[in-house]
């Protein structure tokens, strides 16, 4: 299972409704914080979000838009008593900044922090846990950037309702199934897993891609994902500055999404000076149908 | 004239509604933000404050709660195409925290960024302009942290009504007297100054004081003004905590301004323990009865 929380989805200054990136990724119970803008720890507290969930954050790079609410939640964490680690992933510099800051208001955690600086311009898995599966994607920005792969291997096998019908089995029964165990039934006999299940459904994949110039070189990475967020800070009739800031427009993220053949695409990091969003769809759709637009505090399904 | 407008008045976490320390003061239609706890940019959007107008920031102490919006604002000034200089006053460090958070964003501001560090532990004057004066008052917090007292010189002399009644006089005539001018009569007559004015209205002094333990050093820099902002995180039921973790009760921010005879005390940072804030005016008024409570995006005139 893999839920998406939109905590914000605005590009480079915060207002009011409307929040920078921050999304929370939640798979099978894991919390998973992608990006952390100045107030994040607001829209967390306004989703009812527990705080001592989130154990790993992933900053794609360090633009202020996606880490300056960063130190904040570091120092609400130690201010609620947090004593469980906290890793950090992000670009080199994320730990100098982060401790300059605790060094100079002599608050320093009272929980293990880890930060795990990432540098490489190639693709590396950075975590890799209970069947959960981290992977960086390069990016293309005028800063170094990373967009993250999640990949959710599930373990349980999925029962064959077609013969396990014409038993009567416990949901004792259906737990050990689902773990690949044989079962005993009342009468004494054995009946085999593999007769009664078939195989655990494809891993799930979450490719989060933001902030980008268009970049074909990511397709490769992304290939059929369930779902894609690309960054579309931008409409076309703004195509030029798109190019300057390096980052994309609708049309752009929805050529990606068509090229890497994914299911569905989310569009976000809208600029702030677009304020009918509908207009992102209409231009994604002309390649790319299944497309929908990111709201702060909304919750996908993955 | 002077307004304050309190854009966060609460201590440690910001949390919807309640937000951290930050507050502009308009002295003469010149604003100057004190402290700039993260989302005061969104704290001043939501007061339709014009950004370009604030040109001087002072920051008490290099506590999270008091500056860490102060990159984001520095970063919001820069997409807004500012140009004017931008004047950074408080601690030691505070320019190596900004610079280095810029060096890896890449993202030099366009306009000028000046930072005036401080360190000394005796009262200073740091700020002088257009009969505005910003003197420091030393606290004692558990890192280096200052207050700030602002003075503002009236230029302006009174205007005699009682005299200037008894001739017809046009509001070009009014602006000359208070500038200090005699005028001449249409009849071809002078009337000097002195006989058709009084002496400008005293100094105005609002004197900001917070984080600090109960500090009776202070009381000499704030005597007598007319507006005192004194912290008062905690309850005396939680006097112990105040001690341990240097920060005032109500009762003793009374207590300063009892002995220093200020005309008005507001309250505020306040704990988030605290559901019930009418408790601080019960408990100060005690010692002290012109007391009123901060309140977040409420504003005041001194």
């Amino acid at each position: 299972m893999m839920k998406l929380l939109i905590l914000g989805c605005h590009s480079a200054t915060p207002r009011e409704n409307k929040h920078t990136t921050s999304q929370l990724l939640d798979i099978n119970g894991s919390m998973f914080l992608i990006d952390c803008g100045e107030g994040t720890q607001m829209q967390l507290r306004k989703s009812k979000v527990k705080f001592s969930q989130i154990k790993n954050i992933f900053i794609s790079h360090l633009h202020g838009d996606h880490f300056y609410g960063l130190i904040g939640l570091i120092s609400t964490f130690r201010l609620l008593g947090r004593e469980s680690p906290l890793n950090v992933y992000g670009p080199k510099g994320i730990k100098e900044i982060i401790t300059l800051q605790l060094k100079f208001s002599k608050s320093w955690t009272n929980y293990p922090l880890n930060f795990h600086e990432l540098s490489s311009t190639q693709s590396e898995c950075i975590f890799e846990e209970d069947g959960i599966k981290v992977e960086t994607i390069p990016l293309d920005h005028r800063i170094y950037t990373n967009g993250f792969l999640f990949t959710s291997e599930s373990e349980k096998r999925k029962i064959n309702t077609a013969v396990t019908d014409k038993y009567n089995l416990s949901p004792f029964h259906f737990s050990q199934l689902q773990k690949g165990m044989s079962i005993n039934l009342e009468d004494g006999s054995i009946i085999k897993n593999k007769f009664l299940t078939l195989l655990p459904d494809p891993p799930l994949k979450y490719a989060y891609c933001s902030d980008t110039l268009y970049h074909e070189p990511l397709i490769e990475k992304i290939r059929k994902v369930d779902f894609l967020y690309h960054e579309s800070t931008f409409l076309e009739i703004h195509s030029e500055l798109a190019l300057k800031t390096k980052h994309s427009t609708a049309l752009q993220a929805a050529k990606i999404a068509k090229k890497a053949n994914v299911k569905k695409l989310m569009l976000g990091h809208f600029s702030n000076r677009y304020s009918d969003k509908q207009v992102f769809i209409d231009e994604a759709k002309i390649e790319f149908n299944n497309v929908i637009l990111a709201e702060d505090l909304k919750t996908f399904m993955i």
